[in-house]
């Protein structure tokens, strides 16, 4: 039976990408799409979201969220994801066919929980956590019926936003604490992962090789992405992040994981948005956190691939 | 005609007469009650909103709503309203013959503001800030909607939490901080304008003089509320906050008010919930928040004697 | 006897004030006068102070200081007290005929301390608190052997560097920590304190009608100080701060004060720097702070005045 | 010419074999040795300095330094340390036949950095950076005169006293910041480094096999010493921390290093004494700081042993 999911993002090159994986594995059921406010305006990836549900024949409804964080100002990646959020070079967008749903992405998540029985729904956000903060404090016995919570955000050892703070954390650390310290089961996704989840020059060809409308735009998305990536950050190849949490999830293998309890910084100076793993001795038994350590790039990059090839 | 409010409370002692002055008095439209956890559990404050309300014949929908704060731990103010939220000595509360609305207290304030022409809903919160935080990021547009916020909470010069902090902005600063943030007017009635508000024995006298079962019903009240406040902070007679923001939409008379810019200060070690109020020079034209500073104490008890009064 | 004091101080206007009436009383003898860099640099300041011994006669030591605060960067207060730190019009300031010893400051403060019986010494400072905080780290048995620190900064419901915090304190807070810290008596005189400490045209009037040398320079100081208070803080009368210190402890009835905790807030957002007091029971006996709270106008006036009769 | 330096230490474990490598290798003139409150009290560390000396026939003064951090509360590491500070089993300590010199520590070092010409001392700090903190600001012209600071102390990726922060600058993070933002060269050997200096049963059988006192001490600390970690962080051998700063100075091919702007957050909730290292891009050209990143830890013990063996 498929894993049901609802796609927390804020499409973004690799979102998109984690759109793609999600609904083209049918290991996973993706139950819905809900949006927020991150790499670009909610706004913009709204419609990128629409975009990209377009191009693959995603039939999942879409519903918007929030559009700032909790405390937070404002902040975009715009230096990453472009001024639409999803620059994109030789490869005409089309229209959106598919609309956008009246419900609150936070009442969307809350009445889908509800409506399903414990243990049923995964969460997988992939944008700064302020919708499911709020869904939590709107509706706490969501809590103990939501599966498990996958993420893609922080980083035990690297950072982007700062030194050592990542950009989802980042954006709206509050919103995190909120969801960190749910007991729900909560795998971080982050950058000590994702930075390997890179997406060289060989992967391109072979998402070339596999032809399609489908690959072409992931080709095109990838070309945009490795440009800015490459100016901002310095990458040769960029690290597609969001896809990591959904690999997880189709096949543990994929990417490894170790326990270890996990707190977000929100006062620091110099480590506001940091997400503090704590390695020092092995994780209690109650600790209802992980963090992802090791990926299988082939793996990851074959499951990417047949999801490509699926949705063509 | 009579000014249309939404308040926000956790009946607590004072919210209690808070609700009857605005049921009492002909100059306020009480369009709805909604109810937080804050003086005591969201279950025992709604309930005590609806002893209330029978009592006092009070037909405002009553929404309940968010149990705890956004990221602090919830704490309550057992100390001073009792196990209960709504101690009393030598009366017997009645099986409250209202009901609890099924929408939740954010979805009632964001709808009502909604549906209603802009300016013409007042929010009056007196309990910590929580929906009224939630409300505003789940939709923003009430921003502007809304008519002015009048707050029971902080203080400029005065603490009861701590030294420089009140209770309903200590237990949750960060919905405070969201709260004084937005452009909408913001009257902050703090504790330098409510420890005047005392409920000497001779209120209590009048108040008995009255007769009529809500008159017994307010006596009763202040003298369990007379009780725990001297045991808890040497009060001889309890400061009863909450209808003061009635007292002033009623007639600002009775409340002086004075323009300042405000922060609320989230992090210091001594100083988190405080609510920073700058006197150094004039505030600036575009400053959207004002303190109340001196309260008019006859004319306030008046308006209660009224209202009560009105209600028998 | 008189009190033998060791004056901490960054001349600035009213440090200079503080000099002349602890040089021109009897009941205050002047065992040693420190430098500190606060209202301007440490170089500026200590030559200031020499100038102020010079027209005055003052044969104390004098030993200059720290140059900067413990953590934070260096600021001055240029906007009030000029460019060279005792902005003067009108007077024609002496080259100093008195020299700085060549011990630091902070080993004058502890030689002379231990040097002294237990209880001999009380420390006046009037600057930021890096001297006296550095002086307690090298050496902490001065602690047991200091009479009592009556210092200037801070303020309990008053502000200037921010909406609470004052500039002594502000500037160096981390210093003031320590110095609120140590179990010794301190009496903070701030500036709920000091700003009634007004030099009126009155005042003005009553120096220019004593005549001599130290009466024209204090006139012509408070000529300056008027104009850049008004034009920095918008005040009509600039507020004398240090002197009132030396009041104090001249004659404790120009100075009320009233027993409190009082912690120095390090890290709020709105509030680092500020002093905070808790007034909201009766201070504990083992309170060892105290805070200023009003001043005798004429009384404070009477004893500067009559020190530069004497000086003269 | 051997390098001149002053070690400014807590002894404890790791700073005795620091003495002892220091005192032993040809490549290094140990000037002085100062002590400061940290692994025990400063009473303590200084007795055991002496008691150590004693041994290794080190005839270096020994200064007392700070009693206790410049604002945290004092901390130990009994745990590790013992109560002694030094516990060692088996091992009959000698009576001190050095004494303490009566110059504070602050003044040894700023008088040895001032007598010495620029560039000719080194500090080594292995403990608390409170002496040199305070040195630094009683007289700022120190840092243009040592030729470096190589400090034991923090970690990039690795934390003792929290998840993220290590013993020696959690301690006092204050007097770290300091040290760490003045224009000096700093190198840092954090715990990422000298987590690879473990005392492995090996290393203790090679210097069981040296034979005399001093490697008999030198067993006997370790037999102590891995009991203590084993039971309080859980290590199967001792990481011996404070020689490697030593090691790197005789030959920087035992010690890597990486230039990188470093950071000690003072404000985290759970970050607190974190050295930030920002590892994003290649270090500017200005940046002063270094931290260390792998040993060679064969290298590194056949210094120790040499040292051991040249003392004896």
């Amino acid at each position: 039976m498929p894993r049901k999911i609802i796609l927390d993002c804020d499409p973004g090159h690799d979102d998109a990408v984690a759109m793609l994986l999600a609904a083209g594995n049918p290991e996973i059921e993706l139950v819905g799409i809900t949006t927020i406010g991150g790499n670009q305006t909610l706004e913009k990836v709204t419609f990128n979201a629409r975009q990209v549900a377009t191009i693959a024949g995603i039939t999942a409804p879409i519903h918007a969220g929030c559009t700032r964080p909790l405390l937070r100002p404002m902040r975009t990646a715009a230096d990453i994801h472009g001024d639409s959020g999803m620059e994109i070079h030789g490869y005409d967008l089309p229209t959106p066919d598919v609309t956008v749903e009246s419900a609150h992405a936070v009442d969307f998540l809350i009445d889908t929980i509800m409506r399903h029985a414990p243990g049923e729904i995964t969460l997988v956000p992939t944008g700064p956590l302020t919708n499911i903060a709020l869904a939590v404090r709107k509706e706490p016995r969501i809590v103990e019926r939501v599966r498990e919570v996958v993420l893609m955000g922080g980083g035990y050892h690297t950072g982007n936003f700062s030194a050592v703070a990542e950009f989802n954390i980042s954006i709206d650390p509050e919103a995190a604490h909120i969801v960190f310290h749910e007991p729900w089961p909560v795998t971080m996704v982050g950058l000590d992962l994702t930075h390997q989840a890179l997406a060289t020059k060989e992967i391109e060809a072979e998402l070339t090789a596999l032809g399609g409308p489908v690959a072409q735009f992931v080709v095109a998305l990838f070309g945009a992405f490795r440009e800015n990536y490459r100016n901002a950050q310095g990458f040769d190849n960029p690290p597609v992040h969001d896809p990591c949490t959904i690999a997880y999830l189709i096949d543990p293998e994929v990417v490894s994981v170790r326990k270890a309890p996990l707190e977000v910084e929100l006062r620091g100076e110099h480590t506001a948005g940091m997400t503090v793993a704590d390695f020092r001795a092995p994780a209690p038994a109650e600790c209802h956190t992980q963090v992802a350590v090791d990926l299988d790039w082939r793996k990851f990059w074959d499951l990417v691939l047949d999801a490509v090839k699926a949705l063509s």
